[in-house]
């Protein structure tokens, strides 16, 4: 749970815009890297000094930026001073319990979205904030860690001369945003997996691990939704605002994001209808296995309680001999055949009825 | 789950824009036919170099080009470049885990939708993608398969000199959309007929096989919805706006198919309330069969307690030479027809007792 | 579930604008009635040949062409001609499927909305289509089958000089309108007496007839529902809209209509909200009168569970000459009255336990 | 439920307009009171002749006319024509059955709201409906019974000089809104009360009177809600409009009272969810107590199965004299006690297995 | 429940505008302070007479009055006499069952929002009202009882030189909001806690209190909502109206509170989904438990009856002497050894069954 609100309480009492990292430490140190690009060529720089990054931005080419880590205030801190950002700005950066937001400035967008990754050692969902500053001619981005989503950016970025390289920062903040979208479904790949399996062994042995695993699937999705959703109202928003710093030509490339989301969200929505179906058809089926076994003990039960009670009828101890009508059948030639007879057909009797009944 | 998705997932990682097929590969070959028509005349011509289809297009005549199979990456870039589609529509074109939308564009309107179909083998529903740009005077359409829904128009086409002769590319692009839509209501009244069946069965005799068919009829009714809803939008989108692409006559026309449309959520929804409206029957009859089986139980085991105590009485083996107070029943003349009335009356009683209490 | 669809399907494949009756055929033989009326005079004629109804109409006069009868496609298409009315709508009034709509022409009105009457042999409610076409001086209606509904407002034209017949075909409209509306309040008020009654029947003696009895309600009002939500949108639509065709004096009818619209949806509501908690307070019932079943089970069983093992104990044959300690208790002077002593306290005490535990 | 309708059915037929009453007869005899006021002077008058109402109405001071009992429809009519209100307005007066509105007229506002009081007797909550007219100079109330609610504003009309003699009709019908608003609060405390209550037997001890009672003011809040909802919107669209009927220094009374009702129905909403986890709670504490019952079932049934069994087993008549294989337990010198002891032992390994287990 | 309306229902039949405390007497005494500060300096007074705080206002300074206590109407009115308070809004302060909301006046901004504090004596929320009236130059306040988050504002003010006191009313307003606001926060961590406590225990031994803890905190949430969703559209209200009391300087600050907000609603929601999952998980493991119990009565009995029906049988006291039919088996040579071997086949047998059916 903890996570969910990630020590946000530590700020209480502070004064606003107190810079304060909230959240897990996760990168071992923090490191800025500088990108640089135009058409024709291409410069990567590991940045020691976050003052020297802001030299790095020139007109006609874009300058990417990138923070992996938050833990470090000083170093972002001296980041946004460098970049004309608002305190309250540079303490969203560093909150990492912040919803998927745009805030669009005078001078620059502000975007902060959640990166999802399917953690294949605990079958659940890591959920990274990734904020982004699109400025004119620079891009500034924050993670929480290095990871690979922006890697595969970054070496489209040093191998070809493609259409990213003809482009300005908009469509490189768009490229890492349909990236990180792409990933979101990559994560719903892995989950509509678990849900195919899951299903195979609902109709097979269904147990109290496949209750958890469904309770913790329906708890992944609802993280999944609270990134989705308020990413759905960002990018309908960067699409309604015409901000100079997102170009005409971007329209359609907005556009196509959205729809993606749409899909991811319209996905998200199916496998919580599909969980929660599951839920329904797992307490169903523990609830007829029950019921099965219950069936054979009332089955049991039933036919020997009456087979039962005749054997304790013939194990009293009334004196024969005291009067003819103790118990003559004790003396009968046939008595005890005519008791086991006897028991064999209420028995059997009774299992007609109970098939008759269709009860087994 | 997979089919959601469809493999989505391996686009992660690529530029956005990249033509890959996400799809299952259905068609044996991709094959390009071109209808080309006016009110006098009708060719059909099966086109093997995508490049020649750009020539048909003439003014006053209408030209329908319609691609089967979509695994051919190539064929279908090729129509793009003829026919100046951005490459992003070419990639929703290929993508065939669209959501139905409409984009309007500068020079065309693109249209995706899905097409459903009862497969009988299954009993399930059959979900396949429809794209359609609709330009001046040409109409392209993308199909997954070749399939009956297009055939009866082309028929028509080919036949008679009727309304859809007389008209243009829109009016082609409409009697597809309402074949589609048609197509929904035989799915729709498969379904409701599987619904009556299992109605019928409900108050006969449910078994769990009632029960996996209607969780799996809520789940296609879910696949269904997530078709129709955003077909909603579409049509409800090509009203409200105003293209060239789309003739002033055609007002009464899309109002009509939007209609139609209404109408299948409308039944959808219905058909979603009835199936909940059965779980719940279904559940409650189950129970209820479950309680009359256990009331039987009840009924036995109350009423043979007594006597089997009883009958455990009288085979005490007290010893009644040892003292006039062990036992003397044992040795009374009426001893053992003592006991039986004593059993009988007490069963009689009981029988009574529940009776009265409408228990059985 | 067929009558949803009404065997919508069957037109399928077939061009938009085909003529074909969709649903039941109810009445015998298709009539047609012209009403014709000013405030001074009132004729009424059964009329053969539609062609013939156009000639009734005059300025200052209103003709009211009523259609009972849907089946015979060739009468409905010659009126439609004769009033040049659209092939589209032509066959919405054909098709019996539809959702109450309004649509609003250039020079009529069309508005398709459902009737209901509570059928006293099944206990359920019978809907039927009725479509009004209002247009300059003249109304055509179109039922199913000839209804008292109807009836009621033609007495009141051919009887009383009244307000009706010194108003326009607008307010003849109003009037069937608000006569259809009415008829929801006495459906309604069937509803409500069947739901009095299974209130009643809740408290006495449920059984599975009173739950099948909540779910056939619960249905019906499913089925009201979908009538009555787009009869709403339609009024307001009609509120909305300033056509000249209804008058600025409807304006407080037809908000009056409205209203009583509203009432209806808000008592239907109401009753399935009310069925719904009656579902609830049925299934605690049972379980409470299941488990009442099974108290007295474990009363029984757990009291004679000891006694019987104590009998059994004193049956036992161990040969009490070959020790003093095997069972002396058999050879005791008051060894059964001893034995008799045990039980009967044992019982007592378990029955003391279970009223303190308050258990039964 | 007949009281949801009111015997609104019995319209059916009737041409719009007819002045029939609906709803119960409560008031024993109408009766007419005009209050005459301006800041100087205060006059009461009991009025017999409807007509005669008309006469009090002047410029610069405020006349109430306000009817108790509807049945009297003469009554009603004759001030209807005298304040030329539309005949479908005193129709809506006259149907007990009205939804609260707010119809703004030329000349007059028409109020409709539901007046609740908490009956001590039944414990349920009544309804009574109260309509407003505020014309120019003049308000127009109308109420089913005499009543307290309005009577404290009459006090005060006569008492004290204060703010709402010097005030216009508008306030006036503010005053007795605002006095029906806290009528609602004191509703809602006794139902809190009421919830206190019954939260308090949840935690001791729950019975199916219990149940009934939750699901008694679970429908009490449902009719409730209907009532003030609508109010909401009444109240609202006072607020919007901006008729002179309602003076410019009303604004801050209205959003007031406007205010109050949304806390009504807040605390509505609220008591909703209350009384919808109170019956969690029900159901899920009986089936915990069934729970207890069943477990002691088990632990007795259990522990004295194998021990009758044992006392069975030794209770067997097998000859011991034909074989020194046949049970010679039953001759052991310490026969009794081993059997006693192993019954003994089996007990209780028993009670240390379920302890172990945590089942009792 | 009576904290829901908190004594509201005393007002009843009061007119409008009547200054009445309502709700719990929290503070000991009322005490009002007054903060006088500029850039330079700071003056800090505690005030007897109410009517002297408006002589501290003055142009170019900030002047703070905070009350602590409202049950002295007199001190509240004389205030709000001072001030030029309408009687609504001094009523709205006394009446702490407000629902937060904000009232755009001409000379101030009357904001009444919740205060919630985690009291760890009870584990439960407290709800405490705090008004804000702002005015030009200065800001009023009004709590239930002096708490420790203005406290914290105020040390702020008087020792630093900070942001704080270069700004004005408006900005020290939103510092008292914003630590507020940070207060849900506090308080939502440690139910966050709660939860994570509250799921290790369903992993573990969950029991009836883990249930009464899980209602308890759904409706410590419920009464969360309650005080955050109105605070948003308070907010939003604040960000959408240009009053020239909250300064240009202010909307970057207002969105970053809306965004807490915004922050709080979604955690929360997330919560009472979390806290509905864990019912679900409680329920079934209850039922699980419940079901495992019930299986060894199961295997048990089951296993037991036909041993108990073979001794029985065995038991019969037929006279072998009178026939070589009756019960030949009782002379064996090993006729027990038989027996017992029979009953350990049986029993085996019936293991092997269940085991193999997987029953336990």
């Amino acid at each position: 749970m903890r996570s969910v609100l990630q020590g946000r309480a530590k700020k209480a009492g502070l004064p606003p815009g107190s810079l304060i990292h909230v959240g897990e430490r996760r990168a071992e140190t923090v490191s800025v890297t500088v990108a640089h690009y135009d058409q024709e060529s291409f410069t990567e720089t590991q940045v020691q000094n976050a003052a020297d990054c802001r030299s790095f931005v020139k007109p006609d080419s874009v300058t990417w930026i990138n923070v992996d880590g938050l833990h470090e205030v000083a170093v972002i801190e001296a980041l946004g001073k460098e970049f004309d950002i608002h305190p309250l700005t540079i303490e969203d950066i560093l909150n990492t319990g912040q919803r998927p937001k745009l805030d669009i400035l005078d001078e620059h967008l502000y975007l902060v979205l959640k990166m999802h990754r399917y953690d294949e050692k605990t079958g659940g969902i890591n959920a990274e904030q990734v904020s982004l500053i699109i400025g004119h001619g620079f891009l500034l981005t924050f993670q929480e860690t290095a990871g690979d989503t922006f890697e595969a950016v970054r070496t489209r970025l040093r191998t070809n001369r493609s259409r990213i390289r003809k482009q300005g920062a908009d469509y490189l903040a768009y490229t890492l945003l349909d990236s990180v979208v792409d990933g979101y479904f990559s994560v719903l790949e892995r989950i509509g997996e678990e849900i195919d399996g899951l299903e195979d062994e609902l109709m097979a042995t269904p147990d109290t691990r496949t209750l958890h695993r469904i309770h913790f699937l329906k708890r992944e999705m609802l993280l999944l939704r609270k990134s989705v959703w308020p990413l759905r109202e960002v990018l309908s928003g960067l699409q309604r605002n015409d901000t100079p710093l997102f170009g005409d030509g971007m329209a359609m490339y907005l556009r196509d994001l959205y729809d993606h989301t749409i899909q991811v969200i319209d996905t998200t929505e199916t496998f919580r209808d599909m969980t929660a179906g599951m839920l329904d058809i797992y307490l169903s089926s523990v609830s007829n296995r029950m019921n099965e076994v219950i069936k054979v003990l009332t089955m049991f039960a039933v036919i020997f309680i009456p087979l039962t009670f005749i054997a304790g009828l013939y194990g009293m101890n009334f004196n024969t001999g005291a009067s003819p009508y103790n118990m003559p059948e004790l003396n009968w030639y046939y008595g005890y055949p005519f008791a086991l007879g006897l028991m064999t057909a209420i028995g059997l009797a009774m299992v007609v009825f109970f098939k008759k009944k269709n009860w087994f």
